[in-house]
């Protein structure tokens, strides 16, 4: 079965890596993969035919850090700081989850992402094997991992834990990489040595990613420095042989020019969380140094009870604003920066090679946004539009691996009555 | 003609002047002026009701800083500094624009604005007249100006323009209030001494407000205490007599804390510009510091070439986060706060104090936001979820003086079909 999709305008990636904007253009679609961009007079025949006039087509976005179960917890404890907000408003309702509440919220995490143009997800939270299920059943692309987590090494948490972290890894696998399993070590704060050397060691059989949290506040970076001899956290688990380019850091707020340095270096894929560092007073991550230095600097949403959505376009422009006005320079963090951080940079971070761009041989995960509502118009510069005019209510279909996932408010993976009433439901009984 | 809007959730206003979140209640709407609110069982009987189940009814949203025509040159020269945004991409366009085109922008501006749910917005641009026109026309409120401006004592320019202000301000008049004329100064550094006093004295006998731009710029804050001997922008214009509760004040990024003594004293509304600031890096204005000095802060879009929307939602959204961030804690500028910045202190800044809450006298201008995508549930916090969670287009419907002007997607007063060939037409035409 193939597709062509005709007369939208389409952001695709040139053979210099750099974004083109194309016009009379169209792209076709056989099984998973996009066949074909370029000239409607040069494009083969298909079975159908799209039409997406109106509409710019553009990579899925990558959402490469997140904690989609936490719909459940939507703007619980608003207004407080991080860690106030953990141990008063998240954690005693965390503790009450069971794995059908981490099915029933990651889906309706699902259905926000996909409305909203995301087509591939890294989940870290409870219950992986809950959300593994919904990804897959869904169509979205997704990370899923056990929480490496070990807070005494005489303990006998660690060692279950640990076994549950392979588990993960060794037992959930999708023939298609779609949905992947990965390695996750939570924070150099929530691990210790031990753990993290049984992790690190058994990674170098099973190859996966491994996604941590990096210097997120500047108590956890301090106190990091304090404990380990003035190790910063990257300079921590550097030291334990952790980073590689399948590694990818959440926030890495407060590393310094050193730890920029190791990240190049080791080619670690920093993950920028622009709502929730603002929303929890974090501060500002050193973004514009780190694409300075090269860096593959994705984004991601967080969790949205720090957010508190999963709003990927929210992102993009809350993204780009905030560090041009930290950086006191216009000119940092462009669109095309930023779009380039939301699709083909996180899916490299999230270990995929074959997806984040609109090029000929890569899985056909693409959105189409409408041009048609006032705020979109004029469309002097497409990238200027999608970063810092359109809302995320402006994509109109989700594609992942050339199936359409979502079009006009519908879902056509999920079941969205019987999602909303599981959800309602499930509030009730949590609440 | 009496309405009863049943089944919603309402963001009152209490007796105390703080939010209160009603269950269970109505509003009742008699000609342009709320006439009650509160529990079902108690409301009047009235001529139709309207069933507002799953949507948050909340004041109308107040844009207390836009230069609204600027949809003409919406995303143009995205990526610059101010300065030279201004002279190589802005001003050029902006010659060849005529009262037409204002008129053809201006409408566009006011069809994203309704749809967004703004009610009221200040408008500062060339040719007021047309602006009042579309004003009018479409059932929006509005303050028009004409921009004051000159460059040099001797010239010519200022007393023709000094003669347009004040035309401005006698003759258009609208016995609504619905749409005011005021005067403006467009800041300290396009205004000289002689042309500031002429607005002051003339003002003594028409009372009506000033709006100014104020310290958007370091350069333009540090080149006024040049200039004039150690004043800023601010104790400048206090020295020039101009400053009163009428004042009200866009940008204030640069403004001190002897500046901020001076606004509360003489209770000037400054307005928060928050994307604006960030695009073009201006600077973070601290507007934590004026609200606990207790002043009336309000909230603008500015225009949209350098925003580049109109989304007063995004505005809400992204000043919460970005000075929460700025002030490492979590706890300023909460949600509550904010709504009232975008609403009663908007209408304040605007010299109106009839609207801006839901109160039982107050006109009714009021805005349903629909509460049925995934992003919109759980709603444990109403002022959390609009202002962390909701999106520009989850607003359903927008009512001015107890008149819905738009309607899901539906424009009552606005022929859209006619507005968009207009707009495509003058975007050809200028570029």
């Amino acid at each position: 079965m193939s597709l062509k999709l005709t007369g939208g305008i389409i952001l695709a990636t040139g053979e210099n890596g750099e974004f083109q904007v194309l016009e009379g253009s169209c792209i076709c679609i056989e099984d998973k993969y996009i066949k074909y961009i370029g000239p409607d007079r040069d494009a083969p025949e298909c079975d159908a035919e799209k039409d997406m006039r109106g509409m710019i087509l553009m990579p899925g976005l990558v959402n490469a850090h997140g904690h989609g179960p936490m719909t459940l917890l939507r703007g619980v404890g608003g207004g407080l700081a991080l860690q106030e907000w953990l141990e008063t408003a998240i954690f005693p309702i965390e503790a009450k989850l069971t794995p059908k509440d981490i099915e029933i919220g990651e889906r309706w995490a699902v259905m926000e992402m996909l409305a909203g143009g995301t087509t591939c997800v890294s989940e870290m939270y409870d219950f992986p094997e809950a959300t593994w299920e919904v990804l897959k059943g869904s169509g979205i692309k997704g990370n899923v991992c056990r929480v490496g987590l070990s807070f005494s090494e005489t303990e006998e948490i660690p060692k279950n834990r640990f076994n549950e972290c392979v588990n993960i890894v060794k037992n959930l696998k999708d023939d298609d990489d779609r949905v992947i399993s990965e390695f996750c070590l939570h924070s150099e704060y929530l691990t210790n040595e031990g753990f993290v050397r049984k992790i690190v060691e058994a990674n170098k059989s099973l190859h996966t990613n491994i996604n941590v949290h990096v210097s997120e506040t500047r108590r956890e970076h301090e106190e990091c420095k304090q404990r380990h001899g003035g190790l910063t956290p990257i300079g921590y688990l550097d030291k334990m042989g952790i980073l590689d380019e399948n590694t990818y850091a959440a926030h890495c707020v407060w590393v310094e020019d050193s730890d920029i340095e190791i990240m190049k270096e080791k080619k670690v894929s920093p993950v920028f969380n622009p709502s929730s560092n603002c929303k929890l007073a974090s501060g500002f991550a050193p973004i514009d140094k780190m694409l300075e230095k090269g860096l593959n600097v994705a984004i991601g949403t967080d969790g949205c009870a720090s957010n508190d959505n999963l709003n990927m376009f929210e992102e993009l422009h809350l993204g780009s604003l905030l560090i041009k006005n930290k950086a006191s320079d216009a000119t940092v963090l462009n669109a095309g920066q930023v779009l380039k951080m939301a699709t083909v940079n996180g899916a490299r971070a999230l270990g995929r090679t074959d997806t984040g761009e609109l090029k000929v041989g890569k899985r056909a995960d693409i959105i189409a946004v409408s041009m048609d509502k006032p705020h979109m118009y004029p469309a002097f510069d497409i990238m200027n539009l999608l970063v810092y005019s359109a809302q995320a209510s402006d994509v109109v279909m989700t594609m992942v691996d050339g199936k359409i996932l979502y079009e006009n408010g519908i879902y056509k993976t999920i079941d969205a009555e019987k999602a909303r009433f599981e959800m309602k439901d499930a509030i009730a009984r949590i609440y």
